[in-house]
């Protein structure tokens, strides 16, 4: 059995700091590495992927809205023609470094809104298949079950892998509870465990109307920052190595 | 014998339109093509690499110090090793449109301020080498004869192609002459011509105080925008043909 | 009977171009000034409020999202309380430059997609008024008849002018009719100006289906950029003088 | 005797967060606040301006170049016309905060590379006061004494205040020590306060040289980022207190 970790780093700008770079990158197998639109610089990217190279972490890119303001979390009307240039650009950007150090993309993950939007919206999902098809058909992209980026990349015939979460709660049809509902958030850290390890294992998970559905586990998303999510990672670590589940990039 | 014409490209930004590209791209051999730093956006790129790719015309990247308000005209006291972290990126960028594409990148240019400081400085010149290297080392420099550019390019081994301006008058040493300087540009278009002739067939110009230099002309470059500038194009071709001087990209 | 005439103005960025800026101002009443979010820059800004100055024409602040690469046209998803922090920003950026020419802001009119949303937001309206009452509660809203802007207005005790447009064709409702929908553009420049006409000495205009409608018209907004738009503007200044209608700011 | 302290704030972007506003405000008696250039951005002025008001803390404009990914610390070639226009862009966005919550801009403290060349740049300490004057020529410039921004001042009629370093080593003729060479910073805390209450009671400090030169100090600069910073700001102020010196804003 086997899974793959996955945490969104080098999100810090300029003089500014996000994350826990060099704690989080030991304890996962997967990176996704912002790009510079929504979070990152060059000189950031050219650190995160030498962490990479150094810790054995396999490259993701993670694109997202030009919105440096707001993270990348606000939705953008853009269209679906500046969303597959974006993705080429971020993409193309993120592979620079990759040259520099030897190393290969593996996977796409988009990042924030346009991840959300593209769960919902077939017109994104496709451009963004599109859009890595186009720069390299081998990467897979990282996105979670169910979604239109899974049918899109099926469709079009892109390899992909799926993301879980261990910290979010889902509806009976697969998709993520919203953040403003109760009960969007599983707080307690053994059940969050013992859910991920349900995932995994059985490849279902109960929804928070208390029906069990089926899900897609290849990767779980995990937080880097702070000394919490940090003991959380390796909570999940040891119940993983107890389950024998190799952690290992998909 | 043979010449390479090569012009900056791309220079478009969302709703902004610069540049005449539909009309010069099919004059030229060879673009240099803005990366989002200082000018161009993903959906500019994407059209400027249609463009090349339609008329066989050779890709360059054209990257540029990260302020769009200034055009990356103005001097920016970044570190060489933000330098380089720059040059990956953007030229990593335009490989994203690339690959869409199947064309391949074969030269780069700096742009503007970051240009004329590789050209005087030595850490800026070998920070712009090393970052091409490390991208693909048979990626060629487009830069002048007798910059540092060319020497780090020779110092690291990188192949590289020298670069001389039809308008522009020359020092005694090489250099251009600062445009505030009194005979700075060369107006007359006849004696524009008749000194690019020089450059490509003898290797040598005439310096501003006189004194005939020697020159490395393995591509002109030539400007798009206006009428005028169109049909100094076409008189160079013109003179080109009439000497048998093949336009083709280095 | 009087009329203010409104345009968009000082939209050029660096060496970006955009607009006539010099054309327009001598045929019109009122400036809308983008403020360096989705256009302009403080050059910009500071040549646009010295033309207004030397033409006497009513300075208006012209605030949008931040988003340069999509000309403040793409809906963006910013709360409410960004919103009204990005008026307060913009109207007091070109309040400095003001304050240099010894100018007043007399009205505020959001740009592109932040206007769309405010015509139909409540609690965007409410923020925009919000904003530009904090800043000075004498300086008016300028915005659709019936749009939620003009409610919020009301509500919150803000002075307001009523916008209309010559070229557009009116929903039942008094809603402009959706771009994508056939016959949303008046093309023929004798019925624009006849609708205009009507819309400002009857206070009534045909809608898309037939009907006529009640609107408020005190300013009519129009477009410097190109011959064929100068020449529609002094269309409709030669009518407004044969019906001794007045051009002059509200 | 009194004497003000100041420091830097308002520095966050976005998801990004900088400094310790929250415990720094209440020790200080002037906030030098950023405009959205180099650091912050309008929800971040917002809330800033919001604290000052709360703490009775003076208002000041901290403006700094367009360069975010540098956080304004890179020289940039821009033109003193340029420097002036980004200035009155800068004040006037802070003076739209300060209206909502009825504040008043106190003083004006350029930042970061800014600052350093206007300190020895004439053109742009002119530009700098030019646009300050024009702006409201009751707002003080602070800066440090012998500054070409205080000479400039002095020229044009602005009124001034002088800055002075408690960490920094000063040259004989009264500028910063690099902070490349030895001895730049003062890095024992009593050394410093005793420097501190020098420059204040008797208009002295000993230079790195040995010798003692005159200064005028009407403001010290501190900061509030980490514990250290914050206790050694307690220190100052007890030792003020201690020597009956007042803290409050110039």
């Amino acid at each position: 059995m086997k899974i793959d970790l996955n945490s969104d780093l080098g999100e810090s700008f300029g003089a500014y700091k996000i994350g826990n770079d060099e704690n989080i990158i030991p304890l996962i197998s997967s990176a996704n590495i912002a790009c510079g639109y929504h979070a990152g610089d060059p000189l950031v990217m050219d650190k995160t992927l030498s962490l990479c190279k150094d810790n054995g972490v396999s490259v993701g890119v993670h694109p997202g809205f030009p919105d440096l303001m707001g993270f990348g979390r606000r939705q953008l009307n853009a269209s679906p023609k500046e969303v597959e240039a974006y993705i080429l650009y971020q993409v193309g950007a993120i592979s620079g470094f990759c040259k520099k150090y030897g190393l290969k993309i593996n996977h796409v993950k988009p990042h924030g809104a346009l991840y959300n939007m593209a769960v919902k919206d077939e017109k994104y999902a496709a451009a963004i298949v599109t859009a890595v098809k186009e720069f390299d058909s081998s990467i897979k992209l990282l996105a979670p079950f169910g979604s239109q980026m899974v049918m899109q990349a099926e469709k079009q015939g892109l390899p992909y892998a799926c993301e879980v979460f261990a910290d979010r709660a889902y509806e009976p049809d697969g998709s993520l509870v919203a953040r403003t509902k109760e009960g969007a958030m599983i707080t307690d850290e053994d059940e969050a465990v013992s859910r991920v390890l349900g995932m995994i294992l059985k490849g279902e998970v109960t929804a928070i109307d208390g029906s069990v559905i089926k899900i897609k586990a290849d990767s779980v998303c995990v937080h880097g920052d702070g000394e919490k999510a940090l003991a959380f990672v390796q909570k999940l670590r040891t119940a993983f190595a107890e389950n024998n589940i190799t952690i290992t990039h998909f």
